[in-house]
């Protein structure tokens, strides 16, 4: 039975000089565990998955085929920054995939968020499964597996790592962070040089904008998300607010107001912003945004975004609100 | 033709002793104008109409029959505070009718604004028909038209005032405030003695807290309308900012999202907050209501009212925001 209790000899990684050690470390041990063999990962682009497929390249550089499935629920920005950072700069072997048209045709009058999730959760799966084939060779696949990860049991929400392959495409798991908290992962992500920006992402739910996108995804209204969220993530950043508020981003429900532009009725969405900060998620309080700032990325809103015609602050704690909607 | 011109000589009423004469001016017109016959008024409890009353109270007593229709649609305490300050207080002939479950029932399965709006202007038409006509001897009309009223051209939104009634049911109009503009009606209901919270009282549509609830109404969500708005006002008077803020309210819309109550999931309606500023209604800015503030009205509305899981503070100016959200 696989051993899943994090050594209790083993050191809080807080420092560079302990993060390079934890490195070397995983280096050695992965090569051992490798050999010449090929290792397949899902590279969503969050910091977990990014700093696998970092410590992977180091220890066996293109024997690592990193998958990036744009599922065309990715923040503004996203794909194009794991092509640059993964392609470009770590010279990665990396296979990126535009899968937006697949997951936006399936999601059609998909209206209920667990069904929401569970057609881009099966999805995922169908586009990575059809990935896998094409390659050969491959006898591991690499996770994100994170210690908190291992510690959650119960129900909860269904995990983003790549499970439910078919049985044939069984592969030996590979997990370098599953004794590692975020934190750890954050300090060895920026031992590797990986960007600030993915080292320090902000938690991003795995069907991505989906369910942020309130209630069925179209894609106009996806659109009005991805940008409203680029515009509050670019006024949080110049202000000051990022890495001081724990997350904050826009969704849009399926809703419309009267409201006016140029002078002539306006049948729009609102946009409605949620900034909280949380210790453990299981309670969550909302940050209290500068009014004038607010004001500032409410005229941005809907004056860039088209489709828009209202700007909501969600005031609501955890409880009795979660920190997504869906 | 009748004259609807404000004399130009006519001196702007901004004190208890202008508002003296212009009351003593009226009662001997309306004594004049009514002589010994009887006058009918739909009695909103809104100021205009409030005033209209208080004065021919004061000029005609009992001639005076005030018909009050609860459509339903009322805030809280409205109704209960028309009958209290005019049936009590002023020894009214005040007929109130509660037509509750009649306009709720036309209202069932009506979403679209502009229809909601006609089937509780017909609904009351109607409502108001029936009385009149259980009533005998009635000669007169009197109306809370004011000025702005008069000046107000072109397609605006249908008038609170009563028209519409049968050809055979055509009475003589009295409009004693027609040509006032509102901040002189409010100093001649002071002088009158009418209570502050109705003479001061916020601009509240005629269809009510119909066009809040918005979509279709239903009873529940109608409630959890009244109730928040209710919490709104106390807190907003608790806090020295009623009088200062021009106009606020809460509002839902016909949409829920997930959130937990007593540790399961609450899938339930957020409650929108709105307060505004504005000089000319054409345009408003949002009101930078203190953070905390918010705060603890959202945890009121949450706990207290039933249905309720989220708050959000409506951060649009007009444009692109119109005050009301429908």
């Amino acid at each position: 039975m696989e051993n899943n209790k994090r050594p209790e000899t083993m050191e809080r990684i807080t420092t560079v000089e302990l993060a390079n050690a934890f490195i070397d470390e995983q280096v050695n041990a992965l090569r051992e565990q490798i050999g010449d063999k090929k290792v397949l990962l899902a590279l969503s682009g969050g910091v977990d998955s990014s700093v696998v497929a970092a410590l992977l390249i180091k220890a066996v550089g293109k024997q690592l085929v990193s998958v990036h499935v744009n599922h065309g629920l990715l923040r503004k920005g996203e794909p194009e920054q794991v092509v640059e950072v993964f392609r470009n700069q770590l010279n990665a072997n990396l296979v990126y995939v535009d899968a937006t048209d697949r997951f936006l045709d399936k999601l059609k009058g998909v209206v209920e968020p667990e069904n929401k999730r569970k057609v881009i959760g099966a999805e995922f799966i169908r586009v990575f499964e059809e990935e896998a084939r094409k390659l050969d060779g491959i006898e591991f696949l690499a996770q994100g597996t994170i210690y908190p990860d291992i510690l959650e049991s119960g129900p909860v929400k269904a995990h983003h790592n790549v499970g439910g392959l078919p049985e044939d495409l069984q592969f030996e798991l590979v997990e370098p962070l599953k004794f590692l908290y975020k934190d750890e992962v954050r300090v060895v992500g920026d031992a590797l040089g990986l960007p600030a920006g993915m080292v320090y992402r902000q938690p991003f739910p795995g069907p991505g904008l989906g369910v942020r996108c309130l209630g069925e995804i179209t894609r106009d209204r996806l659109e009005a998300v991805r940008e409203s969220d680029a515009i509050l993530r670019e006024e949080f950043a110049k202000n000051g607010l990022e890495g001081k508020v724990w997350q904050y981003f826009t969704l849009i429900p399926d809703f419309k107001s009267t409201g006016i532009k140029n002078d002539v009725r306006a049948y729009e969405w609102p946009v409605i912003i949620r900034a909280v900060n949380t210790k453990d998620a299981m309670t969550a309080t909302v940050e209290n945004v500068p009014f004038e700032l607010l004001q500032h990325i409410t005229q941005r809103i809907v004056t860039e975004v088209s489709g828009v015609n209202r700007v909501l602050y969600d005031l609501t704690p955890k409880p009795t609100g979660t920190i997504e909607w869906e």
